[in-house]
């Protein structure tokens, strides 16, 4: 094969702050899937866009490349409309549990396809595998099996869908080019187009504890993403919500699926009720029903049928006992006040620690590994009541996990400033 | 062995526009150097690098790195002071053959470790290699003893010298990332004061023909490695010299050492002459011999001496017949007037095509290709008259150089602008 473009004409162009056109861009991400463009000629380009730059056009074409180094799913042959949500990950953050069995009580198809955990955030496969027997790999057919029957999957990605992602995912990881809004951006819609989603709902978190630390980030991100959603057909909104402290009052596999239940029985948290409700809405409004009624779904049981339906359809027993660590430590406020701050990064290294997260790509991790909150910003406390429960399988966790929530809260004996809301801002095509 | 810093956190602080650390710079250099640093994480630095700069002190720290990663020579055995010149780069750029002798008829040892040519731009190796006889590769013992015996040698640099130079050069061809500032200064400044001169003069390039096509670029190369040569304990200065027509009136290996012979006879073409001895001037100032007339040593034969018993040192025989090409071309000029530009550039592809550059490292070069010019800018033309000669031993190679110089002079009635000077400045320590 004789090649149309030379890999260092390209990575030149764009550190000259230039524009790649469709041809270059369509070349180079081919090129590199199979290999004729090595690693550091991808990673010199990875740092030239951080640096640098892409516009719409150029953003879109790289993701639309993406998704043609693989396979693309089609939803076509269901009779319900379809709608995904995707969170740019946050400590604390099970929302897409009760979620999809609540947007699918409604009669909308939730194909979730999802990821494990790397680092402080966790991932949805591990949390969903502390339910006993539940299984995250299924085909294509039993997809939309599932759905067509049941109307909600939470499964593993297929490896098929942009490989090219994959790939390029791997290089960022160890080339500080993690961080550039347009490689961020084409690596998430990649997946979420080629899956073949009618709607789409992005949960862009900003704060402490989520990728973006700074609002203007996290905008950036959500204009940039709603607009390739757009671009591609996909009917697309996102939620820039806070991530300051973590969401609910659990963070770990087993604990979060816990309270994820809690919610589809109608209680559960004011914080995760009031997002999931938000997030259900505009999914609902994306497929066509403004006027439905998600928190209703929630206190009618609705959504819990749909619930039980799921786990079961993937060998998953939704009446077994959830397992429990084997050693749990309780950590006191010292005074008595209002707990003004608790950071959620602190509490995600922390959980992390105690073996709810990994280091690396295929560790285990522990169902039960885990942080309780016993009182969330804006609550008052009494000095010696518990404020957090650690959660482990493994003793020797416990210390790490401890230094780790050093400097992680403050009490006040005046109020303080109201806590931020869940939502921040609401991004539309 | 423990590794005392990670590449990913190094990249990410000069991504973010931070400095490095001394002790960070030492080890992604010496971390890299053992293929600790992947090559994937070393382009994405450069293109950092590249792109966001690094101060005066990191680029000192990394040429120190760089030289710290192999041997160093040290001359200081030789009763004589040494002096070394390093030229950017630039079309019929030869003046290291007759400027070597020269300086060294004045008692200063002259040790020009140089290397081979690739792209437009042709090698000093490559031109002494149509000498017939002539060897470059010599143990550190031969140059030695050639310093102390004839004053003068020109010889392949060896392996030994900044090995890390030798893999980022590599890796910064194939990324993108040659052009960064830094890293060219750097790349040229650890070799040369690895191999231990006392005092070093830089010959910058700027033009069309050279790899600097900005003066302000070309100001802060030379600027840079002034400032690292003198940091490092090197008297060093730089001129930075016009590059926007070839160097005297041939470009190619043997075709150069004719001319050099000549200029080293006392003729020879005037602006090669000129650049000669004002180089020769600085390196006899900076060795301790202001007032030394290097013009008069071209004009008496003794640098000539010195040219003869260098090269028969090296088993060459100065008095053997160059090669000669098996087919020339002559173009003629197409008008009558006055030359305002021949642009070297052009002259440069054009050679390169006859088979006097390689496009690939290990390539052979043809020792009689190249072209003669026949006038300069300035100088009046008749039509009809000859222009340029072009010569190859592949007939076939005849056509691509034509098109090269398609376009590549201006022939204009009146007599245009006056020429640029050779010299266009100097920068000292």
């Amino acid at each position: 094969m004789v090649e149309a473009f030379d890999a260092t004409e390209i990575i030149s162009r764009k550190r000259d702050f230039g524009e790649l056109s469709d041809e270059q861009i369509d070349w180079v991400i081919d090129a590199y899937t199979r290999g004729v463009v090595a690693e550091e000629q991808m990673a010199a380009l990875a740092m030239a866009i951080l640096l640098n730059g892409m516009n719409r056009r150029e953003i879109s074409r790289w993701t639309t490349a993406m998704i043609d180094s693989g396979e693309r799913m089609s939803f076509a042959g269901l009779d319900a409309p379809t709608a995904d949500k995707h969170s740019t990950g946050g400590v604390g953050d099970k929302i897409t549990l009760p979620l999809a069995p609540l947007v699918a009580a409604f009669g909308v198809a939730v194909p979730q396809l999802s990821g494990r955990g790397l680092g402080h955030t966790g991932g949805t496969l591990d949390k969903m595998e502390a339910i006993p027997g539940w299984r995250a790999a299924l085909s294509n057919a039993e997809i939309m099996a599932q759905l067509a029957d049941v109307g909600a999957v939470i499964c593993q990605a297929g490896s098929g869908l942009a490989p090219a992602d994959r790939k390029l995912y791997a290089l960022r990881d160890v080339t500080g080019t993690v961080e550039a809004i347009p490689l961020i951006a084409s690596s998430i819609m990649s997946k979420k187009i080629a899956e073949g989603t009618g709607a789409l709902v992005l949960d862009v978190k900003v704060g402490s504890g989520a990728f973006m630390k700074r609002l203007e980030d996290a905008q950036e991100l959500a204009r940039t993403m709603v607009d390739l959603g757009t671009d591609a057909g996909v009917n697309t909104s996102a939620l820039i919500t806070n991530m300051d402290t973590p969401l609910g009052l659990t963070v770990g596999n087993g604990l979060e699926v816990r309270e994820s239940v809690e919610v589809l029985a109608g209680g559960g948290p004011a914080d995760v009720v009031e997002l999931t409700v938000e997030l259900a809405r505009q999914m609902l409004t994306a497929a066509g029903q403004p006027d439905a009624d998600p928190a209703q779904a929630l206190k009618d049981g609705r959504a819990m049928d749909v619930w039980r339906r799921m786990i079961a359809a993937q060998d998953g027993d939704p009446d077994a006992p959830l397992p429990t660590a084997k050693h749990t430590q309780t950590l006191s406020a010292p005074e008595t006040g209002v707990l003004t701050r608790l950071d959620a990064y602190a509490v995600g290294v922390a959980a992390w620690r105690l073996g709810a997260g990994r280091a690396a790509r295929n560790e285990p991790v522990q169902a039960a590994a885990g942080i309780e909150l016993h009182a969330k910003p804006g609550d008052r406390v009494a000095a010696g009541e518990p404020l957090l429960t650690l959660h482990t399988d493994t003793a020797e966790r416990m210390p790490r996990a401890i230094d780790a929530l050093e400097g992680a809260f403050d009490i006040s004996d005046n109020s303080g400033a109201a806590p931020t809301p869940i939502v921040i801002e609401t991004v539309k095509a």
